[in-house]
């Protein structure tokens, strides 16, 4: 018998006959002796439903309000699947994260969970009880209400899984596991059985968004087995997400190409070759609450060199104008930009044992006479920025070079 | 300055521009100098569509997991509400039932509040904060969510203005005011400046359904000031409801006409006049969950007498089926019945000093020819039973006996 932790999306209990399946798959895992916590989202439409209804009053919602607001979109499915798993024969229980208590910092609309109270929901558990717990929500430790911010449903399932040290926290999504690459784009891409923890932060953050990445952090953090899994399929076991140190299996070299077509590049030109430079330029773009990705400076000669980064592509233009000043305060040559970039990257830990993985990512798309634009490395991926008409031809052609349509 | 306890119910709340309108409304209460204490209700017709919701995965909705779920709909209405009053200026905070916390037995879907903490609204009301409450719910001892029943949100106003001794409780509904009669029927009929707690208790449980009864009997038990008011007329004072002994002013005799057609009429020929035999009779009735309004037995002779009792017309056949043993039982000669009967009552704490008012109503409907089936009085009021039909025709002409269309 294990503890078990379900993350059920917003599309898996979109309606109440999917509400329903959901139920049933719970009862065939409680079937087989197991302890389970479910973490349910918002039925799919209804959180921007709530944040449309705010916004005809307010165009920036206050945060405190919002929260109030949109917490309701998961405190009606934990009622729901509650009434579900009833009329399934088992008992149930349903906590909103202020029930709980899942304490966060009082960060209205992203705010952290700093503890969480499992005294209760380990008293249900041990009753036969499945617990049903609102996803993406808590509160501060004044009593008000928070929201941890889009995505949130996957932090608290893996926080809820720490807190119980649960066996498992099975995230059930609308895709059956992690990808080789995006199966639209390459039809060949693979399910990965196994993808290591930090394989999964790059392609998570590199736009392969199956898990939100603040989740997968956490899990890695505290170290919970995480698993991806379809809650449209029966059968299958999904992606398990290790911990490298932790599994001793033979790793594939590499697990994946990931890509993103929402950044934006900028180069300033001609930028004096001194210490604290960089802070000059990245300092005000901090600021301006601008997040910096990717950051490519050069070995400058003459006491000059190029810096270039990129951006959100909704960042763009405050950026651009951000730096306006900066150039002549630096006495820069210049600026060139452009949004109509992608990244893409290939992601694996077996890069680090492997040489060769770079030059030959470098020649597959020389190939193709896809010209590189920056490139930025680190131990287990790299990742190269293009122009954005040759993402889908990048991503084939590396996919194919790495072998990653052939079984591992 | 005041404290003032204003309610808004779902119409009034029914729209982003509804709730805008509140604000606005709050806002110049405010500018006089009050201190506000709003609650709201569900947005017009979200409760409906919640139990609708409910009722697909479940005939019967679990009833703890039913109240996580409806009270959702009056915690949208506080997050909106509150921006509302942010965005004309004021300082705004909003509470749920548990924030506030509104403490009520375990009775889920019809809840009873046995107390309020009043600290934390007291303290955000010094502050100049307008504070907005969700109504209808509430908090059991184990921070189950609860709700007091339909119409609760009246409840949660008068019971936030006793915690707090509030000098008013205003309740902002879609009528300004109670009035002697349904305008529907009789045109004349006048918005009443003020009435008894004794005389609205009768109209509400009477039909003439303006506030939620329980919230009038609240309100007399912590002698709260009730106002019913307008929500889409800036003027008017609406119908201020009193202690008669309170206040001195010069009342009426008769208030209001009031009529109900919800009820059947049942009638046992022949029982036997002995003790204990009107328990014999309603004592399996009352079993069945049955609630009854009028009785009426008249003395007996030859030792048998005829029993006359009213009940809600959905329970109309269930009491035939009931007293079917219980007639053989008693030995009773046989039950004669209808549901197509009218209650009307003319309300007034005058006629404790004024005699003749009895018969002055009785003349008025022999003179229409209007059979009376059934009489039953109280200390303020006298209601009879007659044919369905003639509801209006007898409204209108007691209205005109009494001279209710002429301003007292």
């Amino acid at each position: 018998m294990a503890l078990i932790v379900q993350k059920y999306g917003g599309t898996s209990v979109g309606s109440p006959e999917r509400i329903e399946n959901v139920a049933r798959r719970v009862a065939r895992w409680h079937a087989r002796g197991h302890q389970l916590v479910v973490v349910v989202s918002a039925m799919s439409g209804e959180t921007n439903r709530l944040i449309a209804l705010a916004k005809e009053i307010q165009e920036q919602p206050d945060p405190r309000e919002l929260d109030v607001m949109v917490s309701t979109g998961e405190q009606v499915t934990i009622g729901l699947l509650a009434m579900a798993l009833k009329k399934v024969g088992l008992k149930a229980r349903s906590y909103t994260g202020a029930q709980v208590k899942i304490i966060t910092d009082s960060a209205f609309t992203k705010a952290r969970i700093l503890k969480i109270d499992e005294e209760r929901l380990r008293a249900d558990l041990d009753d036969g009880c499945v617990v049903v717990v609102a996803g993406f929500q808590g509160v501060d430790e004044h009593g008000n209400i928070t929201t941890l911010g889009r995505g949130g449903s996957d932090t608290t399932g893996v926080a809820l899984a720490a807190a119980l040290k649960a066996e498992e926290c099975q995230i059930y999504t609308d895709v059956d596991g992690v990808y080789t690459t995006d199966p639209r784009i390459v039809p060949e891409a693979r399910r990965l059985k196994t993808i290591t923890f930090e394989e999964m932060l790059e392609m998570a953050s590199l736009g392969s968004r199956v898990l939100q990445i603040r989740s997968v952090e956490f899990a890695g953090k505290y170290k919970v087995r995480l698993r991806v899994l379809s809650s449209f399929e029966d059968e299958g076991d999904g992606t398990l997400i290790t911990f490298e140190e932790d599994e001793n299996m033979e790793q594939a070299i590499i697990s994946g190409i990931a890509f993103n077509r929402d950044e934006a590049k900028i180069t300033i030109l001609g930028v004096p070759d001194r210490p604290g430079i960089a802070y000059q330029i990245l300092g005000p773009i901090g600021d301006a609450n601008v997040d910096v990705d990717m950051i490519v400076q050069n070995v400058g000669y003459d006491g000059l060199t190029d810096f270039s980064f990129t951006v959100h592509r909704n960042d763009y233009q405050k950026t651009l104008k951000t730096l306006e000043p900066v150039v002549k305060h630096i006495q820069a040559r210049g600026i060139i930009s452009g949004d109509k970039i992608a990244k893409v990257s290939v992601v694996g830990v077996g890069m680090r044992s492997h040489a060769g993985i770079a030059s030959t990512a470098f020649r597959t798309l020389a190939e193709e006479g896809i010209n590189i634009e920056m490139i930025s490395t680190s131990e287990i991926k790299i990742s190269v920025v293009i122009d954005e008409k040759y993402t889908e031809l990048a991503v084939r052609v590396l996919h194919k070079a790495f072998n990653l349509d052939q079984a591992s």
